[in-house]
């Protein structure tokens, strides 16, 4: 049953089951938030144990209520809230909210209440919010269905943003920062554990919502991924940006926010480069969540690749204005000087605008019209993407003087403005929120939500994901089987020839000298197994090394090797691994990195969401360092670049492969040679299902 | 002539010279701003075109006061700024600040007043704050000395810090920000271009202030650097702890912040290290400035080496600890379980631990009991350096319930605490910061200053800063010059002789494989100009070589070779950088760095002041990546990491050499033989004196 967003959001009727007569207590709270909120619609209390709640009737059980709710919210523990999700879903409850625990993080006896849950998810009549969620709210229509405190709050800033999270206490404080800075909320939604409905498909149902402009994510972990895809790229359609702060930069936050099951490793890399394909905005710091939208707003996606951006900076301040400029800067935009011809246009206005990379007006004078007239011409000149204004000590008593030219400006059409408050500036800050100028408090926060914005892009990938995992065995490739598989692919290895083990050693179709490895897809580290021989260089020294080959690997692994791999010794101008996987939330993935010791100590890699074009191929060569060295680096030649994109793509499209389905391939390395002369994998790793 | 602090901070008396009639201009601001705050000396206002000023009364000129005052602040354009000036320095008036622009920055006419102005300081009979600096205030006393309009403001919050920094705008941004985290300060400077006063002389002469109890520093580019460091030392002696926030991470925001002087590149990681080896503690963010200051008095520098810190994380809000622990460990601080031992006692209390990487009390409830205790239990366990409590929407309404137990809780002994406060919660805050509790309302924030202070050393340089320039000419070393050098400090290259071109090839007092080079100061680049040749197995190759070398060295560079150098080749387990050299602000250095593509492609490089001792070399090599190499990398042998901190410690010597002062050095490479064989140096370059 798909989710109705009026049963969610829009409730004529709502049972509260559970709920306790003391409006302090968490179970009491929702009711009490729900009367002081003014909630348009009925509220039915459910409490087997008394007469009356709060002062209000109460129901014994769902089926005395006088008509069928259109959302619960269960507060009771897990067995009695299971009871009761099943009795909401006999009168035909259409959603439920629960906030219980007793689930799967609950051990033991968590393990039997989760099965029971999934139990009556599964026959699909009933959806649910939760478990452990803290609640639902609608601040448009008073639906303040939460156990969360902050909610106590009178005046709660209304808006357009809809908040999906995965932490409960943190809507609370989203919405309290919110109000001080004059940022407002049309809903939030604690999603607890996602056992039914998860951010995306909720986030979805609401999309048609018009009192919805925008959302903003709470991510601790990557969970339903294809629901979060479908719930981007409509949102995307419809022109509503969304902003994700997730949670898990470093492993011990990651290993806080998820449950134990599956690796973790490079899962907020996966991330990243997902939310990025889907055009969502990834911002760093908190702050920057609740800041960015009205950026997000009036900056346009970049539709053509990746964008740096450019941004024209205006200051009363030096020193507050270096501390944005040093913050956008270690995030990747161009703080760009002003044209000449702007500079010409400002000094007609009698405006001197320097020589420096920003415009200081501290000579100018901190003035209204000489801050609307900068920003007037700044907002049209075509070297910036986006102007901002630095407001110094004046944006706390005197508004006037730069605030209010900024709110004047950005009324008229132009690059997108925005406003970084240097004093602390309470006032100043919910004026420009209110006329929807983006505004900034620190110059962190600043240089963090610019960047995402302006480095956000359309959606890219708009097929849907094959997150599927395969139930099953699984065979390892050995090395031929991989060149066969990469041949198919379009993608060459160096010459070789597979020799039998006591056969004599033939003519060779290609020139000494040559390498010998032993072939054997049980043999995962051919090196270190002794299976290894290079800089052979005649067909003696290589019936020698076939023999030192088969001795030495069986004496380390116990394997009796049958067949060795002799293989033309290649070099190029450098090397590169080239690799693919299946991540277990969103699919197939293609990774390059630098090879060997550079990933290692360097992290020198990077990934995109496979398959990709040529364009994505080229610009995850360029993402790596080591790339500068495929690149005619101090004087060598350069390599070809052409080529090895051509292979970043091939490698991708394994993701299409059927029969079998390819579930982890990797050639490491690939050597890319001149430029020219294409690229060439001398090693190659694989895993396959069945 | 020693600053005095009275005259600066405490004068009995004033002139205001310059002083607008107008109150709301920038020349009017200063009168109106001492009197609303009730300045408690005298003060006389110097203007020769009127009677009164903003209705007092006007004297004509300096001299016709009726009492030579202790302080004046000067307000004119730089012309007669400097006539003002030297009119003080007749009267024999201590101190002048000075808010006049129109000297170095300003171009050709501001070259002759810097000089007139450097001509009258030069005299030392006067000492001066600025020019430009926008002022000088003591909270205490009233003295708002400055026309920064945030003064403006009534109840500026009073307390023990005090700020010195080159942005005159910032010292109004901290006051209004500080305000509204109940930070209270003792005294600001604007300090200007700094051409005579600088930052570290000004902090220097507070110290024995008793009012001011910590410094707060906002560095755009390090200047006078001997002077910070005295002061920084002083202040380690008299327990007052140092923070600072420099700008210029970025390219871009170092340009903005410096003159045109010098070059710049590695200025903001010489910064870095210096002030660490003082014993600052530098601060990434801009509120981390602000809000570090309450855990530097609480947390004991490290004696003993580097310390990661090892925090115990307590939370009513999972998302908002994991938000922290994110930022912690992202900043290398460890976020460490409770021990057994501890979580057997928190049991006893009746506090279930739960089994994570931090204590979650949502089950355990958000009470004061629940939270104090638990404090208590944490604040005592030995496996802690440092305690942090997360608030979720308690600490917007129901502060007793964990912010209490906090500020309750830090008023016994124990490890130091803070507090992370998620949501806006300002009431909060100033009552922590009242009760002397650190703060945070950014998780970013929070991981910025507590890795800041776990990571303050006790300053480790007591030493005086030799910066001095040399001025005149200096000599190239040759390679075999440079081997002398390092061999009086006890390092060793690798086997080798010098062969007269011409002279046939003698029998070699080491074996073959030979390398063969140029030697001659004039060639830079010996690879480059074709000057080298590897791999040379006997006596005929050598001297086929040696022909080479000469006419391709003539060919690329016009240059005739007379000798070359012939080494053994030799291989280590890996190679590095060793570099001297010695930096215009804070004197010799010395970097090691993992040497070639890995310096350049990946940054990886650490330097310290020199000399160092083996304890900071041994520091150094686990600073950089590379060293993972020389460490028995993947199996392979160990390299001989002691010798290398031994030569580390040698080069760092060289700042000791005087006949002639080696100005410049570097070892690339010196490779790193297996464990116990020692380090070998395969070139060297170096320049010295004269």
């Amino acid at each position: 049953m798909t989710l109705s967003s009026a049963a969610l959001l829009r409730p004529q009727s709502l049972a509260l089951i559970g709920v306790s007569d003391d409006p302090s207590k968490t179970a009491g709270r929702p009711l009490q938030f729900l009367r002081r909120a003014g909630f348009d619609g009925e509220i039915f209390v459910v409490n087997p144990r008394r007469e009356t709640v709060q002062g209000e009737k109460a129901y014994k059980t769902l089926a005395d209520l006088p008509k069928r709710p259109d959302h619960a919210f269960i507060l009771t523990d897990a067995e009695k809230a299971l009871d009761a999700l099943e009795e909401c879903e006999r009168l035909g409850v259409p959603v439920a909210t629960m906030l219980s625990s007793g689930f799967a993080e609950a051990g033991e006896r968590g393990i039997a209440n989760q099965a029971r849950l999934e139990a009556i998810l599964a026959r699909g009549t009933i959806r649910l919010v939760g478990p452990s969620s803290i609640g639902v709210v609608n601040l448009h229509n008073g639906l303040t269905l939460t156990a969360n405190a902050a909610f106590a709050e009178p005046d709660l800033p209304k808006g357009g943003i809809f908040v999906g999270s995965h932490s409960g206490s943190l809507i609370g404080a989203l919405v309290s920062r919110g109000k001080r800075k004059g940022i407002g909320f049309a809903g939030l939604v604690s999603v607890g554990a996602e056992t039914d409905l998860s951010i995306g498909e909720i986030c979805l149902a609401t999309l048609d919502d018009p009192q919805i402009t925008s959302y903003m994510l709470f991510i601790e972990t990557l969970r339903h991924a294809d629901k979060l895809q479908e719930f981007a790229l409509e949102a995307a359609k419809r022109g509503k940006p969304v902003a994700a702060f997730k949670l898990g930069r470093s492993e011990e936050a990651a290993e806080l926010a998820v449950s134990h099951t599956g690796s973790l490793a490079g899962a907020d890399e996966v991330a990243d480069i997902f939310l990025a394909e889907l055009g969502i905005a990834r911002v760093e710091s908190f702050e920057g969540l609740l800041e960015v939208m009205p950026l997000l707003q009036q900056v346009p996606t970049s539709l053509d690749g990746p964008r740096r951006g450019r941004v024209g900076v205006v200051t009363t301040t030096g020193g507050g204005a270096a501390m944005a400029v040093d913050q956008m800067a270690l995030r990747g935009v161009d703080v760009v000087p002003a044209s000449e011809e702007t500079r010409a246009r400002l000094r007609e206005k009698g405006i001197e605008p320097g020589e420096g990379r920003i415009i200081d007006l501290t000579l100018a004078g901190t003035r209204y019209d000489v801050m609307k007239a900068t920003l007037d011409i700044l907002r049209s000149a075509p070297e910036f993407d986006l102007v901002l204004a630095t407001a110094g000590s004046s944006a706390r008593f005197n508004p006037e003087l730069v605030v209010q030219p900024a709110v004047d400006a950005a009324r008229e059409p132009g690059h997108p403005l925005a406003v970084f408050l240097v004093p602390d500036a309470p006032d100043a800050a919910r004026l420009l929120a209110k006329a929807g100028v983006p505004a900034f408090q620190d110059p962190e926060t600043c240089g963090d939500a610019i960047a995402a914005a302006l480095h956000r892009r359309a959606p890219t990938r708009s097929t849907p994901l094959d997150s599927s995992a395969f139930i099953g065995e699984t065979t390892v490739l050995d090395e031929v089987s991989c060149y066969r598989l990469l041949e198919h692919h379009g993608l060459t290895s160096a010459p070789h020839i597979v020799l039998k083990v006591g056969d004599p050693v033939p003519q060779l179709p290609f020139a000494y000298p040559v390498v010998a490895k032993v072939l054997d897809s049980r043999i995962a580290h051919k090196t270190d197994s002794g299976g290894v021989v290079l800089h052979i260089a005649d067909a003696a020294q290589l019936a020698e090394a076939m023999q030192a080959i088969v001795s030495r690997v069986e004496e380390n692994t116990g394997i009796k090797a049958t067949e060795i791999l002799v293989q033309q010794m290649t070099r190029g101008v450098g090397e590169v691994l080239v690799g693919f996987r299946r991540d277990p939330q969103v699919g197939p993935l293609v990774v390059l990195a630098a090879g060997g010791i550079f990933t290692e100590l360097y992290r020198d890699s990077t990934m995109r969401l496979a398959p990709v074009d040529r364009a994505a191929a080229m610009e995850m060569i360029h993402e790596i360092k080591a790339s500068r060295i495929l690149d005619g680096y101090r004087g060598a030649p350069k390599g070809d670049l052409d080529a090895l994109a051509d292979a970043i793509v091939s490698v991708s499209r394994l993701a299409a492969e059927t029969a079998p389905r390819v579930e982890e391939f990797e050639i490491n390395p690939l050597l890319v040679l001149p430029h020219g002369k294409g690229v060439c994998a001398i090693d190659g790793l694989g895993r396959v299902a069945g």
